[in-house]
């Protein structure tokens, strides 16, 4: 068994499977193929070093794989990170709720100039949380709100029990106070927060997005941002890493963390457990997880 | 029935009940004595102007009666605010602990320069919170954390069935990766957080403080925090306003908001209910709800 990892900390983490390093900044090593190539955590790209003839299956680190469909070689597995990010970024979306709603932000940045000023905010206890995604983050996400005295409510692409479909967003929108988006990115999502989303928003109300940058058109988030009409707190922006002349970083009422949502210490205990999961069921002939498919 | 309302907003409110204004700031308003007067919510002292023969039920807007202790002419009932407080307190506690583990108070001061500057954090997932004081907000901080992947450890002042005692303190800090008051302030409680409970701390571990100011030493936080021993996030602070020039506004890893814990906007809708129960109460004779002993 032929197993590359990114990096020497993680190699040392892996030291008894007799992993080797492969960083993806060039083609494979020499040698027989990898029968896994784990991908580097945060990387754009990588694809024109794979091969099928020398890697068979690749173990990514992220949840999403949207920058993967159409470009990796046929014949390759691919496997994402299923596990290791929805409940921290489900973290990263209640921090940013909380912050927002109860203007920890504003009081950070009043922090170096000593300045104790008292302001009231809304809140989240009583609110109504429009929840769009129901997959593994949305449901992380509706385990940490439960205990907060509010109102959720769940809408995904299809209507089932309990849970709104997509098509229901123009009448449950000017309802919500606060609406976190967490779907996967692709076709179906691109901009799907734009304009006319935003324009059915409640004054004052709370959009936050950790699902990808692209799930909202960032030049209808300016505008309903820089008019005061909703607040905007965000892990995923687009473009990432967002531009420092960009008008979203002054705006009042917007609360940016820079793709942070999985950049926890406990990440590498998770992404270890998982890499030696699938090196056992490659050992054993067992099918691997989270197998996606990545055709174009 | 005669009853007094610290504000014109809260008259507005209650004008069904035809209550006058009396904002503490001179003695009452001449005429008969007040049934119930409403205290003004964030208000030092005003004592001066109680007089048993003038007023003879208070209801405050706060939970902490730690001010009125031995500061109440005899004769006057004293009634804190149950309810209206504990969730929106757990919240702030909430929204310091998760600011305080994911970075956001750091990303925030970043943003006015634009600043993309991605690091890793603890987290709040898999760590062992010690909650220290189990009454309303306790209680609240508990439903709130229960959904985030975390290890509760429940300490109050006497030890019972599933929460620890205070006495046990140095053996259950050193496990502790974050650590919230939430006590009542009293003799009893008074620096309860002081250098021995600090240095019993892990290092790199979190205190949050959303008790009241008084329970934690600052010198002693001053001390642990500079040499980077703790990290501290609070909403109450010793003394407050906390001077521009006190060195926790730019120790790295402190968080400070300025003691908004019950500063909601939803506050008013609860405090509205509490006295319009009071004044039911008092019509049928009921005993009231929430009295407190402040004798001293």
């Amino acid at each position: 068994m032929r197993i590359s990892v990114p990096n020497q900390h993680m190699q040392e983490r892996l030291a008894d499977l007799d992993v080797i390093v492969w960083d993806w900044d060039a083609p494979p090593p020499d040698g027989p193929p990898l029968d896994l190539a784990v991908r580097p955590y945060v990387l754009s790209g990588g694809f024109e070093h794979l091969d099928a003839e020398r890697v068979r299956v690749v173990q990514t680190q992220s949840l999403g794989y949207d920058d993967a469909i159409g470009n990796v070689p046929e014949g390759i597995v691919w496997c994402n990170a299923v596990g290791v990010h929805e409940g921290p970024t489900a973290e990263i979306a209640m921090a940013l709720v909380l912050a927002s709603q109860r203007g920890v932000d504003e009081n950070a940045r009043a922090m170096p100039d000593g300045r104790w000023e008292r302001h009231w905010h809304p809140g989240l206890l009583g609110a109504r949380v429009l929840l769009l995604g129901y997959g593994g983050i949305g449901t992380e996400l509706e385990s940490r709100l439960s205990g907060f005295g509010v109102e959720i409510v769940r809408v995904a692409r299809t209507a089932r029990e309990g849970i709104h479909g997509t098509d229901e967003l123009p009448d449950l929108l000017p309802d919500a106070d606060v609406v976190v988006v967490a779907v996967p990115y692709g076709p179906a999502t691109h901009h799907l927060v734009d304009d006319v989303f935003l324009s059915a928003m409640r004054d004052g109300a709370l959009l936050v997005n950790v699902a990808r940058g692209k799930v909202a058109d960032t030049e209808a988030i300016v505008r309903h941002t820089a008019s005061g009409h909703v607040r905007f707190a965000a892990d995923v922006l687009d473009p990432e890493p967002l531009p420092a002349d960009h008008p979203l970083w002054t705006t009042p009422g917007v609360l940016i963390t820079p793709h942070v949502g999985g950049a926890v210490t406990t990440m590498h205990d998770r992404v270890e457990a998982m890499v030696r999961e699938q090196v056992r069921r490659l050992q054993v002939g067992e099918p691997l997880m989270n197998v996606v498919d990545v055709s174009g």
